[in-house]
């Protein structure tokens, strides 16, 4: 019996372990090949295989209307807050738009500002992104030529419950850490994007779904790898892509359409973080970080009254066999990340630490 | 048992078994941490001390100079076509200067005029690239900001036996095919850089090895994960990196070290290739592209007389239990990569498949 404990590191993070199994099995010798998958050319039919299956699959899942393209890129989500700029803000007034609900927003919107015109068009700063703000829609500049948010905001655990209608302007999200985890209507952006190792595998890749009609619209200096248009043309294959992420990816995203595909880890997402949730409403203990209304399904965000406690939270979570509690050093506390991956099970098992650890504290 | 072949691909490209018997073993659960490297988080301390120890370890057997620095990249050498112009161009009179001696050279060149002048010094076009014309370094312009040139070509199959004097000008060479396989005094070079899916690991990661006076150089324009300074600041973590990748370049450069290090790697890769342009020097059936004095030790191309006979000769490699043979698909014929985790055993029995193809055929 292997040894696994109940993982909750924000990203990377946990994969299912039937996936693992599966890599694990073939590792050395992909479908009796007699070479592992990271051993061979990414131009062989093998590799284009797994490559265009997983578009075919994520296609499927997402029910992706036709006009849309999916292109696989280095660098994770970060990557991408150069390449939407690089890629978009030229195509109106040289000006992006910026909807700022957490650190992930920030960062993004700093990025653009080397390419063009920023506009920061919501803020969650005063309300320390406990939670989004309402957005008024008739404030939107018509002649920018995007604008951005996070679904998700990992570090404070909140996300956006529904999205907000930018009429003209495409909507560029960064759904890192909650695509798949919830049903979207993709139709409703320009682009939305991902780094893979939360909710879709390893890190090192971005996926972009991207309306095909935005693509061509490249600044001049835009490095070639980050060009959506070579890297449309090319197949996601300008160079060598990250054979092992894609493989992962495919693997993953089969694992989700055997469960029952996206709605279906929606309401596992819903289940589950309501046992998180109803143990921090019932308690005086703990103190949830965001607003009910905004709350994350994927990033369960908690403090304790003291960093004594906090410690002692953390170190007995360890030694009761749970993993990556430790909140993101830039906000301390704790954040439960439970995506896709993390069976029931563990989150069960958590819930009753922390009801069993206030009794022993509180 | 497991099954095997010889793999002679270029890139992705076969492993040392021992590397991936040891990533199988510890794929569920490394260090008995109950988790796989895949699954955590890139700022533990887990992954910290592996990032550590690889950089600790390249040192070691590169015996690299105290003022060079390491940095992990995303996105192979092509994304270092970019970096490259970006983060040095503007040190002069915005220039770069360029050795042309294959394809990667036409588009590292290609990509550099995105962000300054460049200068071609070389071009080894009039020899269709099978031969490193001479250079004359009075010719360089000492107000160029850099000179670039690949250290083995791996479509043509040639190599740089030694490296061009080119004074105050840094030399920037992409070493992407023979790293680690051959002694290089990197006191000599301004950069050094090679993604790591030939000779260290797996795709989807750049090594830049890097003198420190250099750092900080960068265009306004660079985006933020290109930008040495940003990378080297943040210990190649500005974002999650591509964990699998250092964690298996870890584990080659190890295996590296065992073997007795760089200078074993370079007198083995003598032998290999040995066995094989014996084989081509012997004969009038087969014809070698590269002039005799730039043979690559990495990558061996040749030809057969016609498109019926090369037909041949690939499927019959293949029933014979060799993987990836097929010539680059820009230049046709057969090219066998025997980079450092190819085992001699292999090349020998390639070169008597070679000689038995030969009788039966010639």
């Amino acid at each position: 019996m292997v040894n696994r404990i109940y993982n909750f590191s924000a990203g990377p993070s946990t994969l299912p372990l039937t996936v693992m199994e599966t890599i694990k099995e073939d590792f050395l010798d992909y479908n009796g090949i007699g070479a592992s998958i990271v051993e061979i050319s990414h131009r062989h039919q093998i590799f284009l295989d797994i490559l265009e299956n997983t578009k075919k699959l994520f296609r499927e899942l997402t029910n992706l209307p036709k006009n849309y393209k999916i292109l696989f890129m280095h660098g994770g989500a970060q990557m991408q807050f150069s390449a939407v700029p690089l890629n978009l803000i030229s195509r109106k007034e040289n000006k992006g738009s910026y909807f700022i609900t957490g650190r992930w927003g920030i960062l993004a919107e700093k990025e653009a500002r080397l390419y063009g015109d920023t506009e920061i068009i919501l803020d969650g700063k005063t309300y320390e992104y406990r939670k989004i703000p309402t957005f008024n829609n008739r404030k939107l500049d018509k002649g920018t030529s995007y604008a951005h948010l996070t679904t998700n905001n990992t570090l404070y655990g909140t996300r956006w419950n529904s999205f907000p209608n930018t009429w003209e302007v495409p909507l560029v999200a960064d759904a890192t850490s909650d695509i798949l985890s919830r049903i979207m209507d993709y139709s409703k952006f320009g682009i939305v994007y991902a780094g893979l190792q939360k909710n879709l595998g390893v890190a090192g890749v971005s996926i972009v779904i991207i309306r095909e009609d935005l693509i061509g619209n490249a600044l001049p200096q835009t490095p070639k790898l980050l060009n959506y248009d070579v890297v449309e043309k090319q197949n996601s294959l300008p160079n060598t892509i990250n054979v092992f992420a894609i493989y992962v990816m495919n693997l993953v995203i089969e694992w989700i359409k055997k469960q029952g595909g996206v709605l279906e880890m929606e309401k596992l997402a819903k289940k589950k973080s309501d046992l998180l949730y109803d143990v921090l409403d019932d308690s005086s203990f703990y103190k949830i970080l965001a607003f009910p209304e905004h709350r994350s399904l994927m990033n369960v965000t908690f403090n304790l009254k003291n960093e004594t406690l906090l410690k002692k939270f953390i170190s007995n979570s360890e030694k009761e066999g749970f993993f990556g509690l430790k909140g993101h050093y830039l906000l301390g506390g704790v954040r439960a990340s439970i995506y896709n991956a993390m069976p029931i099970e563990g989150v069960k098992e958590l819930s009753s630490y922390m009801k069993e650890f206030e009794k022993i504290n509180g």
